[in-house]
């Protein structure tokens, strides 16, 4: 591969904002500084040159009700590039009673089409020796992370008992567990009462998902976590009493992330009130979108680092697919896109508006993903030595966003209508130029796994205090006789 | 029954302190005002004249392993009586499986021989649609509170989904759900742990049950009390995390009352670090005494009104039943008692510290509990038409507690070789005299049921709350075809 | 003054509900039983009889900007009656510099033809040794309660040092204060700067005093009581950021009281935008409304009581008067009615939602009132001595409220167009008739001044605990000798 | 110079671990990597290679009651190199009516001597024309931070209305205010009200300081800022109430910093109970210490990240100094030393306890101070480019703190007796060795002043942010004609 330079533009991290020239070759960042030269150069003149987005929430090609969601890896990553996302993190979900590494291995054919980096975070959607077992081959083969679902009963759903065997396990080997928080034994019972009364249309979903439930299991998922001693990530966090939850952990020094999506910071639930059946049954995601009181919220978690990274959840389904919830809400598959749009709406409503810094929207964006998930600098940085996943920002580039032009398979868009300020010029993975000024030069295959390595740093200090603090038994002599 | 004066006392209720004599016959007051006269006098002089207590949470005669708690109706209401306390209102315990009719009938049975009034509170320890049908008959019985653990996994502990249709349930007869709130699954796990540890002393009783777990379970239970619109009690609130949930959701106009106990009030988990075995392991209950941190939380919490009563959960258990647990905590008989010493503790220190007043005394021992439950004015108060139960409360006397001279039936008191002062020099049930300066002249039998009838105010007033704020269908036309 | 049964009706008080007639002579309520009979019978079928309302925040012709408010103490006690209250406390409201005696007496002059009774509040406006020694004079006539103004610099305000002399000299008296809660400093400077950016318009006055002004000083308040060592009351509470101090405060355990209005629980800041400059001028008070999420924090405070009385603030100025600050809004005269609608609106947002219970309206509207200013139960109980203050409530009874028909002598009502459901049949004030049916027989004169006794049992208590945890000397020998 | 490259090390980062060996040359980075080279060699073999400390809060030389603080710029800067800190921020403090520039120059005189780099703070003790004048005179000097004491009543302090006027100041020139957050007034009435009651001791300076009075001077602080539009940096935050008001207002997105010091991390107030006056004494500063509940919440405040930096406010006074105050506590010099002792106190109770990673530990020790007070990546970061403010951390290296071998000037050392365990075996200032594995070489005037920029990233966004949401005047017609 030819060296590339970007010229020009003033290089913007999570921490600095410089003026330098950035080259890159062999995929790698290879020189950072004034005046470089290549065989390529890239004119980043008026913008900002900033580690390429990291998505650590999607689901690609994901199963459901006999079908997939729509967006494999090909459409997925190519979207991903098109909004400035260098890489996303997907979800092997094993079925009941599959085998963690035969679920890995399905993952790892359907990726094979990727046109960006990518790595995956392992399921535990049941419960057993063998899982336990399979842990530690897994973190083995680079996956350090564990999700499971609080909600979801009688599907994806663990149990409070399995929940905390795991996080115990994911402290032994040195994995985060990720959670998926809703209280799924009263969601399944609000959806019954809602279905009873006659409420099945898609508003009924956000009815049966309160914030309330989440921010029980929310709350749940941390104390399970501390008592088990590991760090816990708590996947979109979409409402206040989510993040209260988070916040007051934090504030007793609990180590716990959490992930608003960009759905949640800029859409509220009067979606759900649209006379069209098809555009509030497009919206229906877990959770559901909330109001303005947890979107301001969400934006001040960002500004305080109580909340670390925006994520999307991307799970497209086609309006097709989404009328399979006619008459009845719990049919309708759970998920929205995202992927392309993250960074611009973001920007505009975070950059633009002087809620975040330009580097507090890297860090958001990108390096917290990266540092959280174990795999910075190789990612989310931009240093030499780094993966040259990087993204040329012009703050002044403007489109209103619409379905009809959008990268993803899906016929419609949640965002359909907002007018973004600040989109990318170059979009590069490993150098390889993906996004020219709004041309896709994607190519299919060209992402790789990354190993995310486990014992990171914040697992290691846990351990170290939860022993130091274990509790220790009263030596006592004379102890009576059992009365049994 | 001869009419009696009590002359010379100044009446402290919830709200009043005024110079007033008290006259009573037929077992309820019938006059109050200067000068009165009446068959005999009792001389109050230099005494406050208070409701008599209530205790709203006793276990006598429990079932436990094969034996029972070691005070039944007889010395736990005599015990009652001799510390200021003229009700209790204790637990019918059905088995799984067990009607709830039938566990009222045996409750019925043991109760026969109280020497004060009492009332039950049902217990939900399964779920099935035979509870479903007999709650609305306990109500009939007069019995509008209805207990649920969410702890002791295998045993008496419920499900979140049982939890949730049972609060619904209470929610439409109009009754009031009671919650044990510790997260029963994680303390099985930490259970486990620690005994595998070698860690079986009776510390590791309060190391397995630490705050945070029953912060959580009381942080879920009301989220699930909310859900299903009904108001919720929770019992033995004995931690900061456990208070801190309860107010959270009282300061967003949730309907929730909190109980500390007079043991977690003014006893700390050094308790358990005693050299001595016995010591320790008769200070075993759960939640465990906490440290100073939670004491002062529960005090404030009095003073503030975010805590409503206190209670004892008096469960007498002797020290050999203690010993069952010797070489393994988990075994170790679940309970204190408390019900002699509850009025002399809180008052000396409450009220002489001055953190309460004595109206607030008052409050929190009898008039508070006798509204939550739904038996106010009948109890609780001192009004024309109320049951004379009265305390002639002395507030110069003293005494250092021991187990030596209490009526309780066990061998040991966990305040032993505390100084109180400030005691009953009279303590009347329905009018007769059971405690004459220090005199013990109960009468066996002469104790009555208290029926309390369901939909009181709060109940009433929060289902119109919910039926106004209830989802609402988005009517629509056009609907598309389902495609499924 | 012949006896008057009050038949048919449902009593209704803090704490109870109950079938009863209620029998008054001579002013005081003399029998409260079945099938009692009199010299007159007001039918109360269908109704609540209630204690009358107390409305512990009100400003009868007050002195402002060489004029007056507009309702005097007989159009102002006449609009209180109309509307179900049947006692106000107003402030005495030195000059600087001016003797608290004098005030007083100026006040005693006003209040001469009040309809109904009333008490007052001193105002400490400014600092000095002679306002130190008249204080103790204050409350030997029956004031126990001072207020203090953190905001309206240079006029009232008074700086921390003042207050906490203040406070100290309350605490020595057995005396409470209350606190206006504004950093008068900082409202001064957005004052200027709205101004000179061109600002002038009413909704200027809501931008100039913003939530966080307010729960800034309600939070420096309570310090500087606390540091004191007496309890704290503050008044118009407003805003969630001022009841979150309260809150803070509450939870642990500190001894504050809370008062929102009538108008900020029901009213929002959209006023301030209407196109009619009258229609926003005439909303002008302080604290200005607040939006929909204070609205809920303060009915959530009423519900679990960290906020405890529901007042007015009633300052009424006329539109011509309000016109005094076109072009300026600082000018604007601060205040708005209510008096005659504070009970119907409260009993319609509140009580008919299900937000508060019937008892709980009575408590926040009369009998906390009672309590905290110490002059219960002579006022806000129905019982036998008690004052005959009582309001036959109809349920059923409904209006739309108008100005065209309201007792109060200004030309408008901020609650204009509002329906209420739930109105006084008959108001009576010491046994007079006032109200009956609609019609007005009030009479001119007739109220009287209510004393009110310092060291209410929060006050001794507070002192006790206070003095049980004040600094300790710690005794040292060899003490070396002074460096200087 | 010549080049130095130190070799074998670990390169520990705010947020990258890492093996290189690290070039210095010319005072600044040149290389970073592997097998590096040059004219000198030091081993780091089994050590950590981090930023030198920045330490943003201390008082070199401070005039005070007619002597000054006992460590000059020279001792000062030696003790700090000796404990691995390459920087110093002192405080340019003009006295009551003199000009900012002229204190400036004065303190540059002080300053002449420093063996690190050093900045300024200036302070507003005064407030008029001449100093809002002179204020971005300051700033282009490279002075962007000015602090403002709410504390010291009658000497340094300023009043809400300066405050307000000096932060709105700061905004406008994009400067960021400090403040010392007590509230003086209260300060004061305690201070006199103890002296009056005979405690006149040194304890008396920690009853007379409560975590009341910060907790309120921090939380108006905030609210000033925040209607100022600008960020603000609390110094000393000791106590949880501080805390909490920090985390609060951070909840809401409020940009505030928050600035422990190692003394409250580690030191007790049971210091003050000490039965040697001279203990006792040499620990008085203000705030004062507090107790393990605040030690606590100030630890969380560092893994959560809702307080940034680990500060001393080095101060120190001989013991001679501190017995001006024999007799009377309020005449005892305020302050400790801490300098020399900070990073190996933090590494040992913060990093060898799993509190806190080491990436932590550079954050809050070096990094986040850089970013805040707009120096970085010159100081607070291992680039190439960076200056070379190195340590190089052996974390097997301990000691037991004792004054006699300290460099300080002072007498004793509030640590005294500690034993920590991670020293600096080489510190490095501008690539300068000036401690050699114990040996001091640190040479006289080498520190030089370092600029810092006005109109940081956060400055900017608030400012944005503040103009987007900036009141909005109501158009109307048709406003009535002024009353008056």
């Amino acid at each position: 591969m030819a060296s590339k330079v970007i010229k020009g533009g003033t290089v913007v991290t999570a921490d600095l904002t410089y003026q330098a020239d950035v080259k890159t070759e062999g995929g790698v960042i290879t020189e950072i500084g004034p005046n470089l030269s290549g065989d390529e150069v890239l004119d980043a003149t008026g913008c900002y040159v900033m580690p390429g987005g990291i998505d650590p929430h999607t689901h690609m090609e994901m199963p459901f009700m006999g079908t997939y969601s729509s967006d494999d890896f090909e459409s997925g990553t190519r979207a991903a590039l098109a909004g400035g996302t260098t890489m996303v993190v997907d979800f092997c979900l094993p079925s009941p009673g599959q085998s963690l590494l035969e679920a890995r291995q399905m993952w790892d054919n359907k990726s094979t089409r990727a046109n960006c980096d990518y790595s995956f975070h392992m399921a535990v959607t049941w419960w057993s020796e063998q899982v336990f077992n399979e842990m530690p081959e897994i973190t083995k083969q680079g996956i350090n992370t564990f999700k499971h679902f609080m909600a979801y009963k009688g599907a994806l759903m663990v149990e409070d008992d399995e929940m905390y065997a795991s996080f115990k396990r994911c402290a032994e080997i040195g994995a985060l567990p990720l959670v998926h928080a809703e209280n799924g034994d009263v969601v399944a019972q609000l959806q019954e009462q809602l279905l009873a009364e006659g409420n099945n249309g898609p508003e009924a979903h956000a009815y049966s998902r309160p914030p309330e439930v989440e921010g029980e299991a929310t709350n749940r998922a941390i104390m399970i976590a501390d008592m088990a001693g590991v760090p816990v990530y708590i996947v979109h966090t979409s409402s206040e009493q989510a993040h209260e939850a988070i916040r007051r952990a934090r504030q007793n020094g609990i180590r716990v992330f959490g992930e608003p999506l960009i759905q949640h910071l800029t859409l509220d639930d009067s979606e759900y009130a649209h006379k069209d059946w098809d555009h509030a049954a497009r919206r229906v995601m877990s959770p559901p979108f909330r109001n303005k009181k947890h979107q301001d919220s969400l934006w001040a978690g960002l500004q305080s680092g109580s909340l670390q990274v925006v994520a999307t959840d991307h799970c497209a389904f086609t309006t097709e697919q989404k009328r399979y919830g006619v008459g009845d809400f719990t049919k309708i598959p759970n998920g929205t896109g995202g992927l392309e749009d993250r960074m611009p709406m973001l920007w505009t409503y975070g950059v633009n508006t002087g809620r975040l810094t330009m580097n507090e929207f890297v860090a958001v964006t990108s390096t917290n993903s990266a540092k959280i998930l174990n795999m910075y600098p190789k990612k989310g940085a931009i240093l030499v030595g780094a993966d040259a996943d990087l993204v040329v920002w012009d703050p002044n580039k403007e489109k209103t966003i619409e379905a009809s032009t959008q990268q993803s398979a899906i016929d419609y868009n949640v965002f359909e209508g907002k007018h973004v300020k600040g989109l990318p010029r170059f979009t590069l993975t490993r150098g390889k130029v993906a996004i020219d000024d709004g041309a896709v030069k994607t190519e299919e295959g060209h992402g790789k796994f990354v190993k995310r390595d486990s014992f990171g740093a914040t697992n290691k200090a846990l351990s170290t205090w939860k022993e130091l603090t274990a509790p220790r038994k009263v030596e006592r002599t004379g102890i009576p006789a059992s009365g049994v």
